[in-house]
This record gives C-alpha cells, sequence and structure tokens, in this order.
C-alpha cells in the first residue's frame, strides 16, 4: 500500500496457468514491475496484452527481486530452479523465491537449503482459494521461512495475498499446513459426492440434500461448494479431477513415507483415480460422483435417460 | 405460541437420555402435558422432580396425544411400538407418533405402515443438534410423513424445534436425510482426526492446525466442533464413539443392502470400531484420533510423556 520507492520492484512469475496469471495480474495490479514465464506461448502473449513484460529469460532473472513460481508440482518447481536452465543459477544474492506449489515438506526445506546457499531467500508459500481469488489478489497463503524470506516477499503478498499464514521460520511448515488442508480438502470432495449419490440411491433429490444438509452438522466448505456442482449436473471444470488425483498422491506419498496410515485419505484418493480411469479426469473435481452412480447404477441429475 | 385450548395436549415421551430428557423439559416449558419413560428408574426420577408425569403407562398411553419416541435404535423403537408391552395398541385412533431415532428408510416406512393400520399416525423425524440445543428446545427435524401425522406432531415440533425440514408425505425420506447426514459428520469426524494427527507428524501444532484450516477450504462444521477437542486433548463425551459406530454402521447395512458402495465411510466406520476396540467406546466420537496416533506412533496433545 504505501509501496513509495523510486523504482519498482522487479518480480518474475513463472507459470501463467489458472492460478499463476491472475496472480501476475494482481502483482501488476499492486504496481510491481512483472515479468511473466510459461512454456506455453499463449499464456505469455495473453501477460505481455495486458501490461506484463517477458523475453530473454537469463536476463530478467538477473534483476529480479522476486520471483513467484506457480508450477504443478515438485518436479517443475526443482527443474525451474535448478534444472539445465534453471533460475538460481542467475539470481542476485538477496532475491526471494515465493514457492506456491504444494510439494511434500522435505522438499521445500532442500529448495530452501540449496537457494540459501548462494545467498537467495526461500519462501514455503504454498496457496489456496482457486483461480477467482488468484485474480482478485485475495488468496490464503501458508507461508513458512526465514524473517528475511518474509520480508523479500512482503510487496509480492500484499498485492496476491487476503490473508497470509505466518507458520514459522522453518521452510516446510507451510507445505504441511497446505497438505494437510489438501487431505481434508480432497476427502471431503469425494464425501460429498458419496454422500449425495447414495442419498440419490435413497430417494432424496439432489437439490434438496445439497440445502438441508447445509444447514446440518454433515456440511463442510466443499460439500457447500461441489455439492452445487452436483445437483445441477455441471462439471464445468474449477479445479479437476487431476488436481486431487495428484494432491491427495503428495497427501498419500508423505504418509507412506512417514509410516503414518490414513485411510480415509488413501480411500478418497482411489474414487479420484477412479473417475480419472473412467475418463473425468480433466471435469470438475465433483465428478467423482459419477464413479459412485456407475457403480450403483443410480442416475445423476443432468444424466441422460437411457432406455 | 398461540396454543389457547382449555386442556394442555398429552404428551409421552419414551427414552429420557439426552436428548430425550432435554426434549422433555423443553415440551414442558412449551405448555404441554408431558409424561416420561425410561427403563433407568433415575431418569424418570429427575424428570418427575422437574414438574414432569410418569406411572403406570397404559393408562397414559391411552390418553395421549402425541408420542416422542427418543429411544436408540430401530429395535428399541419397534420394541416400544409394538413388542410384548408395546404402546401402539393402546394408543387412541388419531394419536401421532414421532419417531426421532437415527433408523433406515426402510423400517421408518413398515413402522409407518403399521401404524396407520390402527389410525395412529407415524411421523419419521429424525433429529439433529445434540444434547445442548434438545434441552433448549432448539432441535433440527428432518420429518417426513403425512399432513395428518405433520398436523399431530406440530404442538410438540413447536416446542422442541428451531428448524423443521418437511421433506415431503412419505415416511423414510427423514430418515433417509438423516442418514446422509450421518454418513458425513461421522466421516468429517474421523478425517479430522486423520488430518490433525497426520499435520502433528508433519510438525505441524494441533491447536494452530485447527485454527489454520478452519479458515481454509479444508474446514467442515466437525473440523470446527471437534478440532479443538483434539487440540485441548479433551475426550469428554459430548458424543460418544459407539454413535458413530451404531450410525456409520446403520449407513454400511443400508449401502450394502442398496448395493451402494461407500468406501469413505466404510472406511471411517473402521476407524470408529477399532477406537472402539481399543477401549475408547465411551469417550467423545474425536477420540478416534488416538487409532491414528497409536498407529503412527505419534503422540496426541494431553498424552501423557512416556520415556
Amino acid at each position: 500500500m504505501n509501496n513509495t520507492q523510486q523504482t519498482p520492484l522487479n518480480t518474475g512469475v513463472f507459470g501463467l496457468g489458472s492460478m499463476g496469471s491472475g496472480m501476475a495480474a494482481s502483482l501488476l495490479r499492486g504496481g510491481l514491475k512483472v515479468h511473466g514465464f510459461d512454456p506455453h506461448a499463449p499464456a505469455v502473449g495473453a501477460f505481455v496484452r495486458s501490461g506484463g513484460l517477458s523475453g530473454d529469460v537469463q536476463s530478467a532473472v538477473e534483476n529480479l527481486d522476486i520471483v513467484v513460481l506457480v508450477v504443478v508440482n515438485a518436479q517443475q518447481t526443482e527443474s525451474v530452479l535448478f534444472g539445465e536452465a534453471g533460475i538460481v543459477q542467475w539470481l542476485s544474492p538477496g532475491a526471494t523465491v515465493m514457492s506456491c506449489a504444494t510439494v511434500p515438506p522435505d522438499f521445500a526445506r532442500t529448495m530452501a537449503a540449496r537457494c540459501n546457499e548462494v545467498g537467495v531467500n526461500y519462501l514455503d508459500s504454498p496457496i489456496s482459494g482457486g483461480s477467482v481469488k488468484a485474480a482478485s489478489g485475495e488468496l490464503t497463503v501458508m507461508a513458512s521461512g526465514t524473517p528475511a524470506a518474509f520480508a523479500g516477499a512482503a510487496p509480492a503478498l500484499d498485492a496476491m495475498a487476503a490473508k497470509v499464514f505466518a507458520l514459522g521460520d522453518e521452510p516446510g511448515a507451510g507445505s504441511a499446513m497446505k497438505v494437510v488442508n489438501q487431505l481434508l480438502a480432497g476427502v471431503h470432495i469425494a464425501a460429498a459426492a458419496e454422500a449425495i449419490t447414495f442419498g440419490i440411491s435413497q430417494g432424496i433429490d439432489a437439490t434438496q440434500c445439497v440445502e438441508v444438509i447445509s444447514q446440518c452438522a454433515g456440511t463442510s466448505w466443499m460439500f457447500e461448494n461441489r455439492g452445487p456442482h452436483i445437483a445441477a449436473g455441471d462439471y464445468t471444470p474449477h479445479s479437476s479431477v487431476e488436481i486431487f488425483v495428484k494432491d491427495l498422491g503428495i497427501v498419500s506419498d508423505i504418509a507412506r513415507q512417514s509410516r503414518f496410515a490414513a485411510p480415509i485419505a488413501a480411500t478418497a484418493l482411489q474414487q479420484f483415480i477412479a473417475a480419472s480411469g473412467m475418463g473425468h479426469g480433466l471435469e470438475d473435481d465433483s465428478a467423482v460422483a459419477k464413479v459412485y452412480a456407475k457403480q450403483a447404477g443410480v442416475k445423476l441429475p443432468g444424466d441422460v435417460a437411457e432406455e
């Protein structure tokens, strides 16, 4: 808000997908100088037309104060930072990397250590809130890292986030909290699908089910958000089935490594895998309801009558 | 509110447990004449001391306008209505039975048909809200039945409920909705326990976990209600592990009969069964967290340090 320095901070957004493009727009609106990079050329083109910068990666990176990394997973995160054309080699000491993908906490700690070795700050900063809040600059960020990392990322956080949970100075804590959140989010979506489809099998109208349960102790944020998709038979992807194959997969991997038995998350993961296997991977995550309906011979709202 | 008839309606509450005693008190406060029955003599004594009536079942039942049945399950419901000393034989035609236990929808339909045969109305009316709301007359009721059943039960509903969902004129719909709610409630409690304990295994403080996730998309009504019990290490029973062994058992039975695969509910049920098997059946349902902690070698808040 009171960012009155002469030269606007140089920010680079890596990954201009549904989250990254909105975050880049929020950074531009916040008065920062924003460079955007993505292997998908049309995404870069759209960003440049909206006032962003792009061009040669190395020369841009050498002048960046803040890197906002909004890629899909740990593998892409490592590749952008330390791959063949990894950017950390070109970053100036004192620059700050904000890593926003959902990744294992141990991975976040490793990335932070490798960045710190060359004087680069690393903020473990997974995000929550979806593409709409990314575009409006109202994300929730679960962040942990050194005071220098928080200070370095502050102007970008101000521009992109409505709420920043500061979870201590150890990288990994932010990612751990995000993983816990995704465990619950994935389980609650699959449970909502299980419950609504089960209700249909018992003669309950899906719309009435969503209306009543939303006011009872059985409700969840995801039930209220995704339930209406099932009731309307509208599987336009807001967040896709594949996202939860990935995120509950991360939960499952970490839990296995930690010798933590997480049977409910494991079961929910199987349902998303089945939804993807049935060809619904790119539909809205609420399409996991189709697994239940198919297995029970139940019709969902929007199903075409078959005679 | 505007119940101005000369003679107060005669109501009988069968089952004076944590829910029934509160509901009986709410009926008394609502100006009805209330008879209370329970095999547990001290419960009846306490009710009589608070202004209620009891005594010979048959002579009381012959004059009842409304029966409120708040027993534990289908078996007890059938026993009170049609067992050896079943009350339906003594009820006057036109009397209304409100059946409040969580039971299979088919069972509710059978009970309604048997009551209707002898001119007795039956309102399929499971309740939600817990003992505090039972005592304050602010329950949620998921009700279905004939217009005559709704009309007959109205004075009791007015006295006991803050919200009545009228789910149509077919008995069974109320029970079906309640069963869907219990599926979600049970899954969400077990998922909250799984997530918080998993978080602890990743170094997250349980109190911070509850605080952060409550404001994120991973939250649920049960997470916000039961999470603090786990964070405080306080397993004083509000609703016990055994209640969810029972209620998810009903879900499981109905789902199996309907050939509806409900793997998440089935998995959550196993966790409550394990909690009970470990000796925690009469503790708060959030004690399902102890199953996760034991299996992962993780300490929960309140655990005594072992060296």
